[in-house]
């Protein structure tokens, strides 16, 4: 069907340029770093498939690459996602969004659609924050969320600070930061993403697509565990510190915790000791913790004990706790009005989400934001076994070609 | 004083030359690894030394270098130790033994020692296991205790053999294997360390040398907790496989069961989550387990217990557990005859030790070995504060001169 089918065959054509970029053969699935080789080489697609629709590419300050279809300008729709991944991470989550984003437009055109507001499709920097830990980077910057002198010091674990990355990728790093003007640009902003867990199978099985309605509260924290290296062999057990103690107990306190409040999550993923050799004592241990809960106060509410617990267990050890909070995002409602038009016309349910996206970080700040869902039955994701159906992005493009022609048709600004 | 003392001055240059080599930036200290740039330019550096004392060298079939004074032939006395590193190690594990083997040699010929047997400064390849995780694989190979087929096939953390590695080094890797003839021209070896625990302390507090006695038995095993990789912010904890519980309850369980078996030690100083990402649920981990107990049954039953523990938890978890052993030494006694006469002559306590040696590899196919530790008063050992004070270090010298001058004086073959 996908031969004789121009949408399909778009889709597959699009999709198979970028299964090649960027795929990791040690940790499987596909590792795409904000300003890496694989990340800059998405981007050069980006720009050119954009050039081939007759879109208009420019890069805002931030990095975020911007395709317009017509003069840029108030009350814009936008639509878009990210390019990058978590490291070993699946195809979809990113990338589907902006295929479908210019495969949208496409659409578009073919059903003639004269837009009355101007049009862009957005690749948003870093999204996953996979090199400089901050997820949202280039929304957060762009809409003041994250400060810029901040971002600018930030380090990617080989030392690189991202005002070095950015100055390789051609972005001046002393002009990241806030851009209101741009941001008083956007009119609506709409999201297509996969669905990352299993809730739009439990809402309705037969659905291929859902809406958005709330992300829950979410932040990364950098616990550092500092002891005292030394020698596996000849460091008797009473004159250790060992900093993989409090971090293991960090990990088991993040279960339980989590497990003691319905809804929480809490995970370890990222764990690091130094200096990581199989015969030596680390002299520090390096966790990240992710959690997401309810509200800001219920996420930081969980964090405080589990740091808690990982203190006592410190203090056992004679090692010292320092905690970073890399990244919060509150608790987001995505644009109601919009959500609910959305969902009754496409018949779509509307579900929440765990994950965090640019949708949240534009809704936070009063921009009209929706999401549309494509379904992953198996809820894999952040992994190579993340999948989606072709018909199922197929149904995605048309969704959001839908949703998009009726906000370009004069609809709300 | 060191500068009018040729010893001194000696020790200091050669320490000096050292000193810039394979200094690790980002955790500390060294790390020097076999056959990487930093191992290359040691080796590069020993040969020079060697050469300039008019000392003969040759690589052997395994990589291992050897300086000879004299023919090489049957009864050899030989000594020395290896040039690489823990990851971030200190200074002194290893090349405190190569120097102060070129400094004996000095001091034997100052002394105007005309040996009766062929002497032979030796540096092992990978007594570590930093680098391919088998420790004293270069002694290990020329016994015949390491299989040259399994190491040939061992891959460090980035996917690159032993085999390409040793080939890049300028070593025939199909030539690598147990080197009967060579093993049978050692009559004696001589290995000087610097101390790694606070055993000659203990025993002494103002002896600055310690003799070997026995090695405990150590082993390593790497145990890999299979999971399923996945969202971390869209994953219900009851739909979780997640590998860092049961990764994170051997941490704990390592040191719970250490702890029960007095004069244990079990450690975890590598784990590594794959793939690694802040907000991903891992797929799978790796964790290295270093245990050293008694004899070899005393530690394999303690090794069991650990992964008793790790199974249990990962079958709550709905992981997978295998368990790769690394290594696996026996305990081992240094030639008794040879610690008796020279503590006596010495005047040095008589100490054990958990850390494993190429000394305990060469004991454990009946070379007559005998050890030399030069105290380290705060015992931290691979770790960048692993110190010896220079007195001390000459101290060494002149046992290990005291001790091979006996030997190559007609002593026993």
């Amino acid at each position: 069907m996908m031969r004789t089918d121009p949408a399909g065959s778009r889709f597959a054509a699009l999709w198979s340029d970028l299964a090649a970029i960027g795929r990791d053969g040690r940790r499987g699935g596909y590792s795409r770093h904000c300003f890496d080789d694989a990340d800059l080489q998405l981007r050069e697609w980006f720009t050119e498939q954009s050039e081939r629709r007759g879109l208009d590419v420019e890069v805002d300050r931030n990095g975020n690459i911007w395709a317009w279809w017509g003069t840029p300008g108030p009350g814009a729709v936008v639509t878009g996602s990210h390019l990058d991944s978590v490291p070993g991470g699946g195809a979809f989550d990113g990338p589907l969004g902006v295929v479908s984003a210019l495969l949208a437009i496409d659409e578009l055109k073919v059903r003639g659609t004269r837009p009355a507001v101007p049009v862009a499709v957005v690749c948003f920097v870093e999204e996953e924050g996979g090199r400089f830990g901050l997820p949202c980077l280039g929304s957060r910057l762009l809409t003041g969320a994250a400060d810029a002198d901040v971002v600018r010091r930030l380090h990617d674990s080989d030392a690189v600070s991202m005002a070095d990355a950015a100055r390789r990728a051609g972005i001046d790093p002393r002009r990241v930061g806030a851009d209101p003007d741009r941001l008083a640009l956007i009119g609506a902003f709409l999201e297509l993403h996969v669905e990352q867990g299993r809730l739009l199978h439990a809402a309705d099985p037969a659905a291929a697509i859902g809406v958005g309605s709330t992300i829950v509260a979410h932040g990364r924290w950098r616990i550092t565990v500092t002891g005292e290296g030394n020698h596996a062999g000849t460091t008797a057990v009473p004159d250790r510190r060992d900093p993989m103690i409090p971090a293991a107990s960090a990990v088991l306190a993040a279960r339980r915790i989590a497990t003691a409040h319905p809804g929480a999550v809490a995970t370890v993923g990222r764990l690091q000791p130094n200096p990581g050799g199989s015969n030596v004592i680390a002299s520090s241990v390096q966790v990240w913790l992710d959690v997401r809960h309810g509200s800001a106060s219920d996420t930081a509410a969980l964090v405080d004990e589990i740091f808690a617990e990982v203190r006592i267990q410190a203090r056992l050890e004679g090692c010292d706790v320092v905690v970073h909070r890399e990244s919060m995002s509150d608790q987001v409602t995505l644009d109601p009005a919009l959500g609910v038009e959305l969902a009754e016309e496409l018949g779509a349910p509307v579900i929440g989400t765990g994950a965090g996206h640019d949708a949240g970080v534009l809704a936070a700040v009063g921009v009209p934001a929706a999401m549309l869902f494509v379904r992953n039955p198996s809820g894999v994701s952040h992994a190579p076994g993340e999948h989606a159906e072709t018909a199922d992005c197929l149904a995605g493009v048309q969704a959001l070609a839908d949703a998009a022609g009726k906000l370009v048709d004069g609809a709300p600004g």
